[in-house]
């Protein structure tokens, strides 16, 4: 007998995965510019010439024993302090370098926080605000925790505090942030997150341990017009940042994040050894050395986010015109559509029959809404059009 | 609380990593080359100028999204055929990109196989050849695994039998084989592979159950002279080969291997659908992109390994000289000598003294030697001799 549990998540896989793989066939088939996916958050822009340049010439002036060579299991040092100098500067916040600790991009940041947080043997729970990203489940119960859901509030999906309440318990041991939101694109307004801070402060007073906030943020740059994206840790002690640069630089195969955990923190430098011992033990040597020694040359650039911004536009206007209610995104690159019938799933397949390829929101935790990933050329969107107005048409919109 | 566990091991490091770390603070203090650090397989050969050139030649002319878009979380199918074509040129053995799994390196390989092997809560063991690479300890305890001992007998570190024979029980699950081995340097003979195989097909029968056999080959083509490593899945059909280009390639830091499942193995399709789920599960979306896709142009290159046979013949000549008793290595780049005081620990203490970097080989569960990584610049080993030979004076040799 082998591991059930894991043999059936690898024949489960993601509902996401699973729409990304039935495109690869379908482009094969009918070739692909006839299938409009919007399944996969894989990003359209390229990465800033920064980063090529950067690659070249790292390739050409470094040593390649040096520059391909396994680095400390935490990351570079060098790479590291120029992470904690950028957060510095950027968020006028006290980072320590030896309180980050690269990996092999934001999956692997929240297995190893979850693995290292987690007690032993013990019951305890996570809270994740619905909708989320479905790995999370994935990825805490990976780590012998309890996935526990709070709701955010339609239409803008702020957090509902009643919701929170209910959640909250003696076993509660962290909560995951994920703002802007994948997959609705809300960001989570200044005021939410204060009053969520002091709702888990109160927590932690009444509990006598601490709750860790862990906010993953993988999607920090990319906001479109006039939108906050406050710094965490400056609102609540016990946060761990779980940042990826896949989609703020384009990289997302290339797995390159960091956790950064917050000098003010309970217990922080016990908690970075656990980090330690944790990515240890689940066989993460270091993460991928080429790029962990490209970071210095790119903190702060992102990719060509203006094309995010008229997708969105162009999508949000499109649909909305056409019948469609959507949830108009602050950030991200995702649009939340109502399902204009209850089932969500059978929804995607109709579209599915128009070469659209949208993700059900049922494994969001959130059902009743499809996710549509907009980081695709915006030609794309444009030749789809038509598909989504046949759509909206078999629906009576 | 946190993890305990993972904080403890976190604290503890490994005892290479942290004489690694100790290395780099002695070298700011007194120079890099008055510092002579035999701690860490970190290869000192660059890559073949295949791996650069493939590099800048990705830069150029592929298009930057899919070079570093995710690839499908099993791999890019291309480089996935491309490894399968040459398992089968090269082994005569009937390789399918489908049971080939891209791996985050050869630690990422062997969590990933572990957890999808050992059952979910069952009392389940993993049998490890001392010596062995200490991680595989962590690695089989993380995966909810018993680490078993079995011994290899010296001085030539091939198998024990008796002593396997007395490891298998009815809970035995696999065994992780190491050869060319770290840290002895042995590479398994055909006769002695071909006795475990028979011994592993009778437990098979006997309780009724697949016994896996992990193929831990990193070292595959560091060998010296006319020696011969078979290809397990020849011999044995329960076999998992868990490959990594960190040594081959010298591209340790990147985290760049795979696990191919033979097709002969027991329920093969269940194991890679169960590897396909540990991987979700431990957080490795996909292995790095860019080095996913350099592999189709090096497979078979390997760095200059002249140069580490010329490190092998230098040292073991000079060493013997010395006094000291050495294990000649076939393959690999370790050289397994013997303590002249019971206590390694104590002996690498005195080494330390002398500025000479040696790892005591009580992690690797074989007490009474040091490791010596010979992946290091020839000139290093010349300008380490005087250290050596006071070392020896100093024992008495």
């Amino acid at each position: 007998m082998l591991s059930k549990s894991m043999e059936a998540l690898g024949r489960r896989r993601s509902v996401i995965r699973e729409i990304f793989e039935y495109g690869n066939r379908r482009r094969a088939e009918i070739g692909a510019d006839q299938v409009f996916d919007f399944s996969l958050g894989n990003p359209s822009v390229p990465p800033p010439s920064d980063v090529t340049e950067a690659l070249l010439a790292l390739l050409s002036d470094r040593e390649p024993t040096a520059l391909h060579g396994y680095t400390s299991a935490q990351g570079a040092p060098a790479v590291r302090g120029a992470i904690a100098e950028y957060i510095e500067k950027t968020f006028h916040f006290p980072a320590r370098a030896d309180l980050i600790y690269m990996t092999v991009g934001a999956a692997a940041a929240l297995t190893i926080s979850l693995r290292a947080l987690l007690a032993d043997g013990a019951d305890e729970e996570v809270i994740v605000l619905t909708p989320f990203f479905p790995e999370y489940r994935v990825f805490i119960e990976a780590a012998g925790g309890k996935c526990i859901t709070a709701a955010c509030r339609e239409p803008d999906f702020q957090i509902d505090f009643a919701s929170l309440d209910a959640a909250i318990t003696e076993k509660t041991k962290a909560i995951i942030i994920n703002s802007p939101n994948n997959p609705t694109g809300a960001v989570l307004k200044r005021e939410t997150l204060e009053r969520l801070a002091e709702r888990l402060r109160r927590a932690e007073a009444e509990y006598g341990h601490p709750i860790y906030l862990i906010s993953d943020e993988p999607y920090r740059e990319l906001v479109y017009g006039d939108v906050e994206v406050p710094y965490l840790p400056k609102l609540y002690d016990d946060t761990l940042v779980s940042y990826s640069f896949s989609k703020s630089l384009s990289l997302p195969g290339e797995r390159i994040g960091y956790i950064f955990v917050s000098p003010h923190a309970a217990d922080a430098d016990s908690v970075y050894a656990a980090i330690l011992g944790a990515g240890r033990a689940l066989g993460f040597v270091c993460a991928p050395s080429l790029f962990q020694h490209l970071l210095p040359a790119c903190l702060g650039k992102t990719s060509d986010i203006a094309v995010y911004r008229k997708n969105r536009d162009l999508l949000l206007s499109a649909l909305t015109e056409c019948g469609f209610t959507c949830v108009p995104p602050d950030g991200a690159f995702y649009l939340f559509m109502k399902s204009p019938e209850p089932d969500a799933a059978h929804f995607a397949e109709v579209a599915r029959r128009h070469e659209l390829l949208l993700v059900p929101s049922d494994d969001f935790g959130c059902p009743g809404y499809v996710r549509i990933s907009y980081c695709v050329a915006t030609e794309t969107i444009e030749r789809s059009l038509p598909a989504f107005r046949a759509l909206a048409k078999e629906y009576g919109l």
